[in-house]
């Protein structure tokens, strides 16, 4: 099954448009797993095992492994999901972006070598850095469009003939880059009035949604906002309000009520 | 020293703005070092060994490493430099760009990590994730400005009030984001005539240029339109064409061959 359809399998039979980040970070990781070994990973499994049901996707951010030579814990973990919930989808967030041959490289980093379902792109250097990405076609492309940072009105809302860049790229992205229909876009719930427009421009392609929790948006508006008729089409990330929910050696119940709460939010507006 | 520091001192010292790119690729390494351990390194190293008095820099292009798991022969690589050739900047091409938490990791990786001296950067998500590199004042920040692909197009020159955005990021770079005198602008040499007008203005900046070689642009007319008054000001990337010289177990002297004529041709336009 490519990605695009375990995600629409994923939304129906988890009812939740809940995504996990994986954001491990081992000053917050409880004290008792940070003594195991491969500590980040053994974090990472408390989290799936407990969330698994309510979830439609999990979404380690690489930046996060990377800083700290932990690539081994991303690779467990993503294989963890994959043997043990092969139904959900993982998107690696990494935000790539590079010349033609360079993001061949960096496709094969995140599909090959991690054996990841979707990546994040950002589409800065244009259509053809993104197109050895897209032309995986069983994978997903997650293109940056309306990012959930305060500083995204520096370049995004650069306006061009009455129109703003990230409707430049969302127009791209839905007439141009979905040649494969592989194409989501990341917007972030900071701005819903944003992911209203960008819904109307594109259609149903699905939405990557940070930006709820710790960064202060509210799931009323993104998702009255963001879904589509048939009341999918979006994957609404939370990673630190959820993984560090808790801080002892259950752990994992806090994460658990952090997800269910949630996701019940979500589905209440959908 | 910082990054500034150690660039201006070398264009002097090695009399150069030459920057070789290491993008090593197991498929056209040459077959006796193919057999080794750590062959991406050795072969890195023969490259740098026989190249170290005539170039400003080294770029290693991030991607090359991480699709094939070869973090610790990039780790090699650069620890070889900073030990052997102390005064040559290291610059991590991995063009990041990520919310400031997230961007925090992104810096400790590159900077603490890998101990480059500078890293290569994506605006498109606005100056606030630009903040936790330029913010690590001894070290270098290099802003995609004007890519050297076809597609830099799509994105990069739309106008808005008649100001294409590649200029708008090139006088945002020089107004707000060079606090601390440590940013660089990437712009191809396969436009030249943008490399003159984002030379206009921001002064004095210096531009990491690739393109030459493989991708086409003219030494000549790179040279001519991004040189500052005072004949330096430019870091000039080759990868492909420099490392991928020779085949043989005589590589590295094909690869110093194809340094020297690139480093003399550039000194020529001066």
């Amino acid at each position: 099954m490519n990605f695009m359809e375990k995600l629409k399998t994923r939304w129906q039979s988890a009812n939740s448009l809940l995504c996990v980040g994986l954001d491990p970070d081992m000053e917050k990781i409880p004290e008792h797993i940070r003594a195991m070994n491969n500590p980040i990973f053994e974090f990472n499994r408390g989290v799936i095992d407990s969330t698994h049901d309510l979830v439609c996707a999990y979404k380690p951010q690489i930046a996060y492994y990377s800083a700290f030579g932990a690539e081994h814990d991303l690779t467990l973990t993503i294989e963890h999901i994959h043997k043990n919930y092969p139904d959900i989808p993982v998107i690696l967030d990494a935000k790539r972006g590079d010349i033609g041959a360079t993001a061949k490289m960096y496709a094969i980093e995140a599909f090959d070598r991690y054996r990841a379902d979707a990546v994040t792109v950002n589409p800065y250097m244009g259509g053809d850095t993104l197109a050895p990405f897209i032309d995986r076609k069983d994978k997903g492309v997650i293109i940056l469009c309306r990012t959930s940072n305060p500083g995204a009105i520096d370049l995004q809302d650069i306006e061009s003939n009455h129109e703003k860049i990230y409707r430049i790229i969302a127009g791209l992205a839905s007439r141009e880059w979905n040649y494969n229909k592989n194409i989501m876009l990341v917007v972030g719930a900071t701005y819903p009035a944003e992911l209203a427009e960008i819904r109307a421009i594109v259609g149903d392609i699905p939405l990557l949604v940070p930006g709820i929790g710790a960064q202060g948006g509210d799931v009323e508006k993104a998702v009255k906002n963001g879904i589509t008729r048939d009341k999918t089409g979006m994957v609404i990330n939370s990673s630190r309000g959820i993984i560090f929910a808790g801080s002892g050696k259950d752990y994992t119940d806090a994460v658990r009520k952090a997800a269910l709460t949630l996701r019940d939010e979500i589905n209440l507006y959908r």
